[in-house]
């Protein structure tokens, strides 16, 4: 079965809303290839270019995909087969008025740094992946940076992926239950997210991918780049488990994914989330989950510098099975 | 060489101050085994025995030694060796007004649970130690809790560690620039912990040591235990990098660890801690580090629950040697 190639000409949204159009309908267990553009649409090629600000529009994410069956209360599953790079660099930056370290004593903004790949082992440049499903091998692939003599893991991640929300709207800046600017390190290569869905053809979309990014995103940015994912995209309908927001799955843990306007309270949801996971499956009330809970796995920082941030709550495969 | 072994029978202390007593002395590159009670000295010895509120004294730190040689400006680098549990049992609690969801509802305090320990292989029993300094195998042991039909692998941890104050005072629940209650994962057998000497002598006190403990530290415990901690302690004079705030080094990282009210605070503290150190290393401005650091490692989170909150920034060690 060959991929469905949807690429960000086709069309891209700014902003997750309850009423999108799709750009695309595709089954349930649909293969596809997501082309990306960066998250500042091309406009730092060359480390002259600055922004005095983060744009209006920013994290183009391509899409919507709607996925055929897909019904409010189901669950969307997004195995994630595949992130190659599109380009042969990427961008960090800094922009006043952004970033944890925004205003703080030599910390300079605007300034941008261009990162570029190397000996990307894994691009066959036709944007058509594997297309066996198969987990993707980690790449090769180094970047650098000028005036840090060490090169850098190609470690690709997707940045901002959701579906269309509830009732409210958010640019792709933003972070929330439906997912969005999550800027999270495990969206790779090898791991699925699952997503709440509340509308009809759940509305995919993605974008914002980057190169490599610290957990934390501290600076605002990882370095930018286009790139083509390779997805999988399943309805789960009728699941078993209420989904409220993301959930990722890794090969070692089940982590819930919450976002809020501080840390301290993007810590209280993705806890509360892991413990009622964790009750529901060994028949405990919530404070012994919440004691167990506290004994394995944890919390650890997604991003701190959205207008929203997120942190994940960890919770190791041996104590928790598939909740759908 | 034999351990010379210092028991919390002859010392403890429940708060760190610029001017401790020390218990013991000893030469820099002694090798010491350090005997710990359990952070609520053995007041929860089964489910029944319950706390309506965190004990004025909590988290006994054995101690102070004194380092001969160490005078303000030094660094006191502890290498954790090993970590043995010296009960066959740890306890993990809610209590009111206490806890990342505290209050919340479901939650129910005071609730206090067993957790049995099972098949401490590494224990020879006689709180020696192996006496080589070599690093120890983590141990097979593991511990359950009631209702919860999994065994949790026992990775004991250090829960509070630290020196005697430049000025301030703080109890034993406190984490800060001193160390002090840091609930964090990486105090572990393996690991070293480098702290700012601020008074002569440095005065090193540890206890509240875990059975094993989430990142995060939910509940406002781990599983609380009594161990006999297998540590080197050697002062580094006149370091060529000065150290404000404990700096844990792993196997595959260096991370500087801060305490803060809020998270966000604690995030910028290391991180600035971090870049300051990439900055000096590869000899770029503190902008061009912020940016490199945003791609590399990054933000951990410790504990939520102590009166200050506690995170670490990971910069691997390929891209930082060590600073002193």
């Amino acid at each position: 079965m060959s991929r469905r190639t949807i690429s960000h000409e086709t069309g891209a949204i700014y902003e997750f809303t309850p009423e999108l159009e799709p750009i695309a309908t595709v089954e349930s267990g649909a293969q596809l290839t997501v082309e990306t553009r960066d998250s500042l649409d091309g406009a730092v090629q060359s480390e002259s270019d600055v922004l005095e600000s983060v744009p209006a529009e920013v994290n183009a994410a391509t899409g919507p995909i709607a996925v055929e069956g897909a019904e409010p209360g189901d669950v969307l599953r997004v195995d994630i087969d595949d992130i190659r790079l599109t380009e042969d660099r990427g961008r960090v930056i800094s922009v006043d008025g952004f970033g944890l370290l925004d205003g703080h004593e030599g910390i300079e903004a605007p300034r941008s740094r261009i990162t570029p790949v190397e000996s990307e082992s894994d691009g066959d440049g036709d944007g058509n992946g594997n297309g066996n499903g198969e987990r993707a091998e980690r790449s090769d692939a180094t970047l650098s940076i000028a005036g840090i003599d060490a090169d850098v893991p190609v470690e690709p991640l997707i940045g901002t992926i959701g579906v269309a929300t509830e009732s409210e709207s958010h640019t792709t800046l933003v972070p929330h239950d439906h997912g969005g600017n999550l800027d999270t390190t495990d969206l790779c290569a090898g791991n699925a997210v699952y997503f709440p869905v509340f509308q009809a053809g759940a509305m995919l979309a993605m974008g914002d991918c980057k190169a490599a990014m610290a957990d934390g995103e501290m600076c605002g940015t990882g370095a930018e780049i286009g790139t083509a994912i390779d997805v999988t995209v399943t309805v789960l309908s009728d699941p078993e488990t209420e989904l409220e927001r993301p959930l990722i799955e890794t090969p070692e843990a089940w982590k819930p994914v919450a976002s809020a306007d501080t840390l301290e309270a993007a810590c209280e949801i993705a806890t509360r989330d892991a413990i009622e996971l964790l009750a529901a499956e060994h028949e405990v009330d919530t404070t012994d989950a919440y004691l167990f809970a506290s004994l394995v796995g944890g919390l650890e920082i997604s991003q701190v510098v959205d207008p929203l941030v997120t942190v994940r709550n960890a919770v190791p495969k041996a104590y928790l099975s598939a909740p759908f």
